[in-house]
């Protein structure tokens, strides 16, 4: 058997402020810290141990994978930082407060830009200064491919083949794998594991700071999922992530 | 021209209580985070842009790495963990106060097995639980190739491998390297760029958390070496180095 545990990044400063984010590359608030530390204290009592790790090229899901991974003892394992991880682009809405573009636009453009399956907010121009292709850290990849906003069909199309490439692979090495990303950048690979449609994807709400474990066959068919938490906890956390974007 | 940056992880917990540490994974002090971080505000103040870094599989180094990437915001870059990398194996000197040692065998003993380029202390049994092949962070290693004591030079013998097949090839993709390990792993390094001597590797003590500059050329021949501290300071942290290991 092998098991695949996924964790959404905690509580980000602009998740605080209710802004949207994407590629913006914000720190955790001191409540997004203590969730990863006690992910990987969770993780710890229920025995993983990791092979590799992933994560993205933002710093809310490394620093989370980092005191995961120190919690755990097991600071000394590969961890392989990609982009293609990275959360969804949210374009122009980069940086906008939630609330106040659903005031503007009402909750459902809101709804659309944030969970339109294939529909994506305005694109940022390639000069403007939010634009991955003007930061360092991306200063590797050819700028073709990096994108200037994104529909949640983007994120997935783009996630999904570094699945195919080279977490599967790994597998074959690390019976247990770990990937730290984002609310948005997470779903590719559930609705891949579970095979969910279009319209299924868009109603689940992956909860923060939550470690979400999928036991797979040696070919990697699901045979079960769950997250490492209490059903009532997991609810609260739920609706919290279901709310947000909504006007006030 | 390419740099090579070497640090040696700042004070640990054993450190502090003058113990020989070697392969005991033990933590930073607060002085040693705080050495971390200012070492990271350092490089990045010189515009250090590190394409890649490698460091060992002992937490005291990992930390210092991370809270200098963290510090520098260069936190996803690629990092390379090797116990090859790892500080000289102790043998059965591991985990005992240095002073105490050093009373009991005398200074010059303890200068030897410290010191002593080809000499180790008595070898850790396979079966001993502070043998690396009891410890899970190494199973994937074959244990024919884990220590059970080392001298200076069967350090450096195991270092310069990774140095020749891992780390020099990756000059190719990246002008700014870093390497954050040990006292000992990193005078490997030092005299093979350096092309000193036995004796004066042993003459040579590397402070903690003071970056360690190597400006080379493209087939890495040494241009010029230094570290990113003032004079007085770094006179001071040398001194403090020697004088580890003296009876007291």
């Amino acid at each position: 058997m092998k098991k695949l545990v996924i964790i959404r990044h905690g509580q980000s400063e602009w998740n605080l402020e209710n802004r949207f984010t994407g590629w913006a590359d914000v720190n955790l608030t001191h409540k997004g810290l203590e969730e990863a530390s006690k992910a990987g204290e969770t993780l710890k009592k229920e025995g993983f141990q990791f092979g590799i790790a992933y994560t993205s090229y933002l710093k809310r899901a490394i620093k989370t994978l980092w005191l995961l991974l120190e919690e755990m003892d097991q600071m000394s394992i590969p961890v392989h930082n990609t982009w293609r991880l990275n959360e969804k682009h949210y374009g122009t809405l980069t940086g906008l407060n939630k609330a106040e573009t659903a005031e503007k636009y009402g909750d459902e453009q809101v709804k659309l830009w944030r969970r339109g399956f294939a529909i994506s907010p305005p694109a940022l121009e390639l000069t403007d200064p939010r634009h991955p292709a003007n930061d360092p850290k991306y200063k590797e990849i050819d700028p073709a491919f990096l994108p200037g906003t994104e529909s949640l069909k983007d994120t997935i199309n783009r996630i999904m083949p570094f699945w195919q490439d080279v977490i599967v692979p790994s597998f074959n090495s690390h019976p247990e794998i770990l990937i730290a990303a984002h609310g948005n950048s997470l779903r590719g690979i559930v609705m891949h594991l579970k095979k969910l449609s279009e319209e299924q994807i868009l109603e689940v709400n992956i909860p923060t700071g939550i470690p979400y474990v999928f036991e797979l066959t040696d070919n990697l068919e699901l045979i079960k999922d769950y997250y490492l938490a209490d059903e009532e906890e997991l609810k609260k956390l739920m609706n919290e992530v279901a709310a947000q974007g909504k006007a006030k």
